[in-house]
């Protein structure tokens, strides 16, 4: 089987960070198309060229990172440097990015490559839907195209920003909003799934001893981050993005249902929340299959036998 | 250790009916001061005339039932037949009451009798807040002589009525955000415990075998409440409203935690939610208590054991 | 023919308490039933003293007062004391009240009244339409026997306290929304037209020249009145409360239209703007008539031919 | 004095029709960069299709003419044959136009425009600001390169498509809010204005005299346009969009103020309301100059003294 079309779309990040070097880990299974970048975890500056890092790290040149919006469509930007640090990368200790990033817009390019492909795409969004949204705004015929949108994004149960949201979905609701109600195929994985998927110290210890650079920079980056997350909100490091990838690469290590989606882009205490009804209480078609359950174990396996397909590096 | 001065707001209902046998049961334990009546499962008509016809099952006369508003705060009425039956008491086989409904209006007695209690009274609503709120904005000096308002409505998860919204809080969010931000020692039973309160048939059974009229009662009702419940929402039938009445007598059957709980009243996708905050995101300080969970087992036997104490008429 | 019989409500207020003397003064015209409080303006404990000060000003004890409300539906309070001073009626030289308040709440005094009332009776509304939204909740019925609710509130265009609400709105928007939604016969007099009654100098001499205890109260309280809303946002003082009264006595004065009026009860910049659909873009029926232009001459003719036939008193 | 550089943003539409005739004739005051199309009171095959019917009726196929944006960013798309007929043009009797349109999205057009523009750039919309506002997500650097964004849209007063809503903000609210919360300097041009600016029959026999073809194609357009309007809401043809371009001419024609407006995009009877705080109540520094009278016939003198220059073409 030929490898899968595929955009990342992203604001790394250690858990978007992990989530590339999966990503770049899977040669067989994808045909990485490029790497968009948006404002999110940190701002633009930062997650494009974090994501450059993470490109040098695995040495993968000829993939084309782009950098898109600086800011959500509406409202007043968000970030997160209190999960993330203030690059975005805190313990990866990985240099400054040496080859430059694209020189087309994330927008644009992803308009003009869905247009152009000649086969449905598959498009991994692992931040805010700013590019997306926009994109399909610009030229919504590019619809047509994709394939699927594995979106890492809300909760069924309890937001991490607030109550009631998850920070990307949070950080931009009417992105959010035009993305859900776009009519492509939609794979939602929320909190519910991501905080199932922890990076315990005897995973974190299968991952170090591979001994690689990649290793030591996923540990690097994850020591830092479980030690925020677990601070500020959850009993480990939930890997949330990383799921996207694994989602594409073992689906059976996941289960769901299909159901209507509505985004809460009032003024409430809601905002930013996704409104997941699976008992389909609202009458209205599903748009989306919410992911609500992970096996665990087995995502932590399928990551640290990729990551080992790496190149060593000097770690 | 006198029995505790006790309001029961409600809107039968069956759930609302096992919950009024409860407290009716517990005579050592509650002086009940009155029982208000409020516009909910079914219209007012129907909830005050239950209510009675509960009272007449018991035997106990002296204690007043008062009927209260019949349409929400600003809403427009809904109501839930769906899951009740037209009556709201489907499956009783209870005769029209034979003793009348009190004078006063129900929101009229919970002013004048908060005013003029000589020690703090407790109130238990098993429906929407409609009088309760309108009690706190006629006169709010009725807060500084209520103990504990224990309210079963709302859901820290999914909702029953909406993806959002739990039928007692959708059918009157503003009588709900009134009475949630009055600042009084505020206990939220929402779905996230109700629904591990399920009557199941062994529980049925052991109701059953007490051979009692209202053994008989409880029993009619919720074989028609399950079959309804089942339909539309539930695996079996959630007895929400006496999980109040069972923290009253033995709070030690609940684990919760205290946390601030919004109400949405916007017009978005999450109206009537009960956002619960247990992550403090907002920075407000907690306005209620809220119980996540239940000892099922320990419930149902401390059901069982007060319906036991009731008269046994003639079933 | 007999007089009407009248409830004004309201929340004085130096405008209210002018309104109040001319309704006192129209003893042909009105019986009035009773004058309901509100909190408002200023806070209850001071419009139902405020309105009390205006009785005995005019020597009337047999016609109660009532107190009601002291906080909005759900809304949290706001007050005006930047437009009408620390007591509502600075200006007015009058002594404390001697007649006592009522001893039934306002809401209900207004429920009782108007179930037994033997023909259909008009309200005047002057203040935030607290006291009648809880009226009407707590017993829709009473609706039957409004033959009229002439309300001050509003504006079409441009609000007084924000861009888009006026202030008696603003203050209790959720209860207007009950008002207007309730389907009374209902006229609506707006900023639309009280801007256009301004109490100018030659207004206030013909008043003051009246030579009367009340005159001189009026100007008093008009003087200081004045100063504070030209200061605030008007060009001289408006006698918004006044108009409800005129109209009750000469509707020819105004000119206005049927046509939909919908609350704004949201939580953005229109929170509290009744929307004038006199275009008819909405669909839905009309439920006010809404008034746009007073004859500004002839209102004050008849507001100082009215304040004439008052008690001289000890001016 | 050297040709003002201006792009033309609009959605023809028979009023952006003479807009764009308007500036097309001040070739010694406009450089016009290029006109960009969006959805708005027509889909957008057609808004781009009509203007350049338009710029071929003048004989400028110098001048680019761009597509942007076929729907809203966050809502639903609405469009509005009611009042321009099928195709936007209804009346004009012009034919299919001959030049293509330009190979670059409008989106893209703005953005690369402003960021490579030697000088400020005006910027003169028509229609809703959907491209506008996306070329200010996408990179809000142009802001920087804007000299005016002067836009016809919205109301202080009554709305057209609502009782809240004037057409092009409520086609579009959410691009609205960025645009007006972006910082630039802004001219709003709303109802309050354009509705004094009626194609009454003597202004349009002044035009029909001129004998030209686009006089023809104009008077042609206003008779279709008058009819329609005065069916739904005016007593006669407004001429909205010309008012920006007329603006840009001769701005002492109008009267205006600076204060703060904010869009309304709740969900509520004032989505898509500019509110236009005149009165400063909100506390918020000014984001636009609001136009607020015109000089009607100074207008329409300038208005028929520049379509005179067009070249005559064959009526």
């Amino acid at each position: 089987m030929s490898p899968r079309p595929l955009i990342v779309d992203c604001d790394p990040g250690q858990d978007d960070a992990v989530a590339l070097l999966l990503a770049f880990a899977a040669r067989e299974e994808f045909d990485i198309l490029g790497i968009t970048a948006v404002a999110g975890n940190v701002p633009l500056a930062l997650t494009e060229s974090n994501a450059r890092r993470i490109r040098d790290l695995v040495g993968r040149p000829e993939v084309p990172v782009y950098a898109g919006c600086p800011r959500p469509m509406v409202r007043k930007p968000v970030t997160a440097e209190r999960i993330h640090g203030a690059t975005g990368l805190d313990g990866a200790g990985l240099p400054e990015p040496v080859h430059p990033v694209g020189q087309a817009h994330a927008v644009d390019f992803l308009v003009e490559t869905l247009l152009a492909a000649p086969e449905p795409v598959t498009l991994a969004t692992l931040g805010p839907l700013t590019n997306v949204a926009l994109a399909i705004v610009k030229n919504p015929a590019i619809l047509a195209n994709l394939r699927e949108v594995v979106t890492m994004g809300g909760a069924a149960g309890a937001g991490n920003v607030t109550a009631s949201a998850e920070f990307n979905i949070f950080a931009d609701p009417h992105a959010a909003h035009v993305v859900f109600e776009a009519g492509a195929p939609l794979i939602m994985i929320g909190l519910d799934v991501t905080h199932q998927a922890i990076a315990t110290p005897p995973r974190l210890e299968a991952i170090r001893a591979l001994g690689t650079a990649p290793a030591a920079a996923v540990c690097g980056m994850l020591d830092v981050y479980s030690a925020k997350t677990m601070a500020a909100y959850c009993h480990g490091a939930p890997l949330h993005d990383p799921c996207v990838i694994a989602y594409l690469l073992q689906p059976d290590l996941f289960a769901g249902r299909e159901m209507r989606v509505d985004i809460d882009i009032g003024s409430g205490p809601c905002f930013g929340r996704t409104v997941c009804d699976w008992r389909g209480r609202s009458g209205k078609p599903a748009n989306a299959r919410v992911l609500e359950s992970i096996n665990a174990d087995g995502f932590f396996a399928l990551l640290t036998d990729h990551l080992a397909r790496l190149p060593a590096g000097s770690a």
